[in-house]
């Protein structure tokens, strides 16, 4: 049996209650820890499910930082110093990854307190996850308020590092294969099993699947 | 072994090549079909995969219009009318729903081409996908043109239709349990595993995992 939810029933849901609801509505999402390092040396890192493709030449991702949430020392490292790192969170990471949502002191790095390790590449300012197969490092291109006073944060990508044997032929990645894990509502972490990978869909034509 | 690409060689690569590689880099991503209807009454349907969580007071969520492709249409639509709907892919529709990203013309539904069923509701303009279990109404909040044209929308959330039985106690949907699937790259869909919810993370203490 289906529910119907209007927008009233949606106002009056208890607080917590309806951030796990809206949280689970847009459909499963990405895992990703972002590092930074301020000019003090002082390193972050935060978990964030709201990393999105936005482009591809030039190449682009954004992401959403919330107005009172954790990653907000994220944030700020990101406008002193215009570099951060997306890692992807994998199997192995996913409850160190989660630990870095508790709420640590400007202080306090988290690469320290949820047990990953923190690495540099020559010539990119920010750290990077060990731990991540995945990796990308990237510059601030653009940083967007939005009228409910999150912050867009658009980065353009500067450094890839991956696996191999997960870049196939055609440029795609495999991510499964790297084992990046995905996300749903603020706190359920899924593996994933490929179905298939569909050719390009044209007009009157039937679909594909795609063999490697 | 692990690949360095730097934005040098991104820039190198041949176009298509870096549409698959750059679309993979963000993670794993919601797969939505967006559905809307013109003043004069002619449906338009498109696979989303940048859908994401924007806010849950006031509720929102984003997605991404690229400038060339395919949901022109559905942008149109939304500006003429304000109204559109999300709807999670499942397993059964996959094929159905990659087949919305072909040209087809503003005259044709892909509802009709795509073998997907338009249902509405009393009281909200824009068309849902019948074969959809979780299902959105939105009625659009804002348009933002980024830096490389590509258009941010942001909805409100009007109306939710979902199955009973995926509804927790604490608001959280099992959208896994409602086989919705995710997508990586531009063509390659997946189904989801669980591992486990996990609790509130705090400082200092052992995260535990959420049971029913």
């Amino acid at each position: 049996m289906n529910l119907k939810i209007e927008s009233r029933e949606i106002i009056e849901m208890e607080s917590r209650y309806r951030v796990h609801f809206i949280n689970s509505l847009s459909g499963f999402k990405s895992a990703n820890l972002v590092a930074t390092v301020d000019k003090k040396g002082r390193e972050n890192l935060s978990i964030v499910s709201s990393c999105f493709h936005l482009g591809a030449d030039p190449a682009l991702i954004g992401f959403v930082s919330r107005p009172h949430s954790v990653p907000r020392h994220t944030l700020e490292n990101i406008l002193e110093t215009e570099y951060y790192s997306i890692n992807h969170v994998n199997k192995d990471i996913i409850k160190n990854a989660h630990q870095t949502s508790a709420r640590y002191e400007k202080e306090e790095s988290e690469f320290l307190h949820c047990k990953l390790t923190s690495a540099y590449e020559k010539n990119f300012k920010a750290p990077f996850v060990e731990e991540s197969k995945i990796k990308i490092g990237l510059k601030k291109e653009e940083v967007i308020r939005l009228k409910n006073n999150t912050e867009l944060v658009i980065g353009k990508i500067e450094l890839v590092i991956i696996p191999q044997n997960c870049l196939k032929k055609d440029g795609f990645i495999d991510i499964e294969k790297s084992e990046s894990i995905c996300v749903s509502g603020l706190d359920s972490y899924h593996f994933t099993n490929k179905v298939a990978r569909l050719s390009y869909a044209k007009k009157n034509k039937d679909l594909e699947e795609l063999v490697d």
